[in-house]
């Protein structure tokens, strides 16, 4: 029924998740140092060691800094259980066409939804969009993941 | 000592932990869309571009929105750490009986620790004792995934 | 060229990975209690239904809590991508030694960076070094598991 190969190298649909997570991993780092990027650019710090200097206070409202922590939420709200039910989804032995395909599905619907989030805004529903494709394709690996393993 | 079929859909103890973790990640995303509908329906909007009319502007201190919101952080402070030591947890090759009565534990407390956070209040110590069975369970794995590491 | 059993207590590198990632994960869980205990401490409660006097209110500026919070939403960001990372780069059959030390790097870097953010405050640059010790490991490995995917 299982093969143990299924997680290895050779297995061309755990490569695409293994390549996929890894750049959303990249993607989710980008965040973390585009939000330390922004708190220096508007001198938003959230706490008084990191004050650069003596006439500056600590302040948590700054509407750039709350917008890329927003899309930083965002993204572990949705991509870290991506990272879970993706490897068990491979488990399951999917059609390679299909799995390959919602992996670059979520892939691609995370970086388009960090950059119109973050990066330069862009007017809805292109945000909604891309975080539904994502929500989408990671629901439907979940749901065959329930099937397989009642 | 560690068998490779460990990870397969042929243990039980392997398919249980599967199951639950995909049920989880279903109840995490069903807490995003539930985030989403309180927005709409308390009209809570925190970006400009989300505004559905131009009297509305951005709120951050909805006290459902953010009630919902902080069910939801406890989720990702909870649960994602579960998937991980889950599965590392399957690959101690635990006593059946017990593995899977802690995976469903996990898995029923934290479904109980929403619908009485966000769904329908209920006094406490109903959340705390959702929150401390499903903590519980998960510490105990861990401490055996320390214990069979070093 | 890859092998089944990479994902075994037998392989070193794997016990390193499984042996951290649960130190983590009690790392992680310590920081929920002591959420707790500070918001006991400080009379500092978020929910109308867990004051534990009808004199008090739901208060969410508290400095010290606001603390620990910021600290544990440091470590979601930056812990739990290592948790997929990390296993995905013992996939890659990586050089023991090397390996090895990503790890421990990672998790030293991760206890520091809490302590010194969260327990005891310690002037900058001490949590940023934590954090790009941190950071700059679990980079490295999902490049390399980029690179081994493509």
């Amino acid at each position: 029924m299982l093969d143990p190969e299924l997680i290895s190298l050779e297995n061309q649909v755990f490569r695409c998740y293994l390549g996929w997570s890894a750049i959303l991993v990249l993607k989710i780092f980008a965040l973390s140092i585009y939000t330390g990027l922004t708190r220096f650019i508007t001198a938003t710090f959230a706490n008084p060691e990191d004050l650069m200097s003596p006439k500056l206070k600590v302040k948590f409202d700054d509407p750039n800094v709350e917008r890329v922590r927003r899309a930083h939420r965002n993204d572990l709200e949705n991509i870290l259980p991506f990272f879970a039910i993706g490897l068990l989804y491979v488990l399951t032995n999917p059609a390679a066409f299909l799995a390959i395909n919602l992996f670059r599905a979520v892939g691609i619907a995370r970086i388009v939804h960090t950059i119109v989030y973050a990066v330069v805004v862009v007017p809805q529903p292109s945000r909604a969009l891309a975080f539904f494709v994502a929500l989408g394709a990671t629901v439907y690996m979940a749901l065959q993941v329930v099937l397989s393993a009642f």
